[in-house]
């Protein structure tokens, strides 16, 4: 018989979601910070129904994120959602999603208008917002472009929500062969109980997962 | 105060991954059926680390899933991980990720060489076998034409693991445009633990997720 | 000996460059015009170096496109060069080109800030615009989504310049599956003498190369 | 009145077609060389309606060019056109073009079924080839991945049909941020009076183009 029992991988596999660490280095003048969708729609406390609380109570630990990639001359990019070519550049089945909550019979129209960022993280003038049509900040975006003239070749991702836009977001990284650094605590999504089991995907298969204060750290 | 209090948005995002279902029709004409890597590496019982055990328990589910989308026309497509271009293709930190299992000191070079789909799902000799570089089925290859000049527009998904190349290529197919179902139980992952988490993901922003029986069903 | 002796496939060639004509019909309702660039800096007279003095007197021809389109409910696109993402998002070679003129000796930083169609076309407020980074108009923005989500399957490329963004544009709608219907006196380049030998390569490999009005005749 | 009148931008314009030099190094490091196409279909005399005399022509000239870059320890990447996917991974209009030359009532099912590269330019059994489905060498394909794995960021063009498969992988690579260099005397096209005008296009804005023997010089 195989040394490969069911016992042995799924002990494998679980040790690996749990304690894995790709093995690449952090160069920082290699990364950028990609902050994603902290605008007001998830942000502003009671705003929309998609209000992620815990974003909101992470704005401290993305600013002191910022503020050190700023210092360290880390470029800082900003992904929203906002009114782009009349709406008709999202993936056709995304308005029919349970994410959109059709079961509310609010008016939705000034959602996701103008896509702005959360005031107390606003972009400095000089850097770069793409306002993304889906997920994924790569998809019909030219942030893949913008990253080879910045001569970068590593993304740290904060922001939210951590298992659809920034998680949507390393993937594309990872496959574009990007090394990818996802913030554990300065991502965030709707459901608590949902954080853990997507950063445990990304861990083992896509990114190396760290605290915001070990990112700082790696980033000298 | 606003209506939306974090109590009431944590329960709007809970119903939604529990409950929620995409509004879309599911059409016969329109679908294609992907068959994502089941293939020995990760069927044949103890043969390598990567051996999903459930992907072999759901082959006889697979099958019948197969064989209902051949008498309705509907294409098969096949995909598997294979040595293609001296494996200078893949995303260039996949071989520094924890799922490598680099701590086994076992030779790995005779894995993902043939990228033989499983014998019991064998593709019939005019079905399409992609042999894809990365996990999502659709960077870098030709998939998404493929679809367009069969007609499709919408894809279903079965195959292994589902939090990885099931998972990444229901989100490529939802970001293209395509309506993606996910079959519950004809999708398998390394740890039966971390299923019903990317389920609940792919229910609330990217598919309708359905049991096999039930899209057996609707592909009448 | 064979066939195919070297006068014979010197002569199928020049033919299929000459007269060739693509075997695809054109349907109205799956077209959307893309008007390419018709903006100030390649229109206004004199103002810039990159003037292309054919596509100002193409001006009323393009009009009188466009007005048709409007009429018969056909979606009009435009596409523009304007300053987006601090011009990170160009091609990293762009600026290295001949085309840029680096020879002149003035201050080019006024041009494709703003993007602004040239009056006389200038987009409804309904309008789509697309701000493209680079000669085509699908590479890293959601024109294909677009056209996906109108349901069209077909495009007819009207602008400038001919062998560079609507050329380009020509290509990558072809390549991306669509019908491409390329306006032989509605596109425009800088050198007359090379409008012919770019039309003649569109004509025999990617796109049906017709008059506007025969366009216009065509799109009942 | 302007400085650019109708008189000096069209002499721009020529000057740059015709004299044009893209301003960038040739780092020999950092290029891969494409050879596109060079397959029976194409070169072996007589065999098909798509022979390319001058192709054959160039044989030992590309031959040199391909000996000196795996000297050099350049990479050696080569394209064709095979039976992949039953065909189904074409752009869907491709058979509807007239250089299909469907005038022909002959059976044309045994080309471009192999994809053989003509035997005297045979790829060495560690070199890669890119079955690809469409005329760019870069479309649904990971030749970008190769590219980057391999760390190079330039490409260095040769093969046919210059106006097609060739000049669609320049502009795709300009696109994509590499540094272009396309060999005037190793590309060649099924009627030589349309060489020149599509070097020119590519001179002009994708690529800085260069005699084989230049190239040679210049990959020390």
């Amino acid at each position: 018989m195989s040394e490969f029992t069911e016992e042995r991988v799924l002990a494998l596999a679980r040790r690996a979601y749990r304690e894995g660490s790709a093995k690449f280095e952090v160069v920082s003048e290699k990364c950028a910070l990609l902050v994603i969708d902290m605008q007001n729609e998830f942000v502003k406390p009671g705003w929309t129904p998609y209000w992620v609380p815990e974003a909101t109570r992470q704005v401290p630990r993305i600013k002191k994120l910022i503020d050190h990639c700023r210092k360290r001359k880390i470029p800082v990019i900003f992904t929203v959602f906002s009114e782009t070519h009349n709406y008709l550049d999202r993936p056709k089945t995304g308005a029919s999603m349970p994410n959109r909550y059709p079961e509310l019979k609010i008016d939705q129209s000034s959602f996701f208008v103008k896509g702005q960022v959360w005031h107390e993280l606003a972009p400095n003038s000089d850097e770069i917002v793409i306002h993304k049509p889906s997920y994924g900040a790569f998809y019909d975006t030219p942030l893949e472009t913008i990253l080879k003239n910045l001569g970068k070749d590593a993304v740290i991702i904060a922001g939210t929500l951590t298992n659809y836009c920034c998680g949507m977001t390393v993937r594309q990284a990872y496959e574009r062969g990007f090394k990818v650094i996802c913030g554990s605590d300065v991502t965030s999504t709707d459901d608590p109980d949902m954080q853990e089991p997507e950063l445990k995907v990304l861990r083992k298969g896509f990114a190396k997962v760290l605290s915001s204060d070990r990112i700082i750290e790696l980033l000298k």
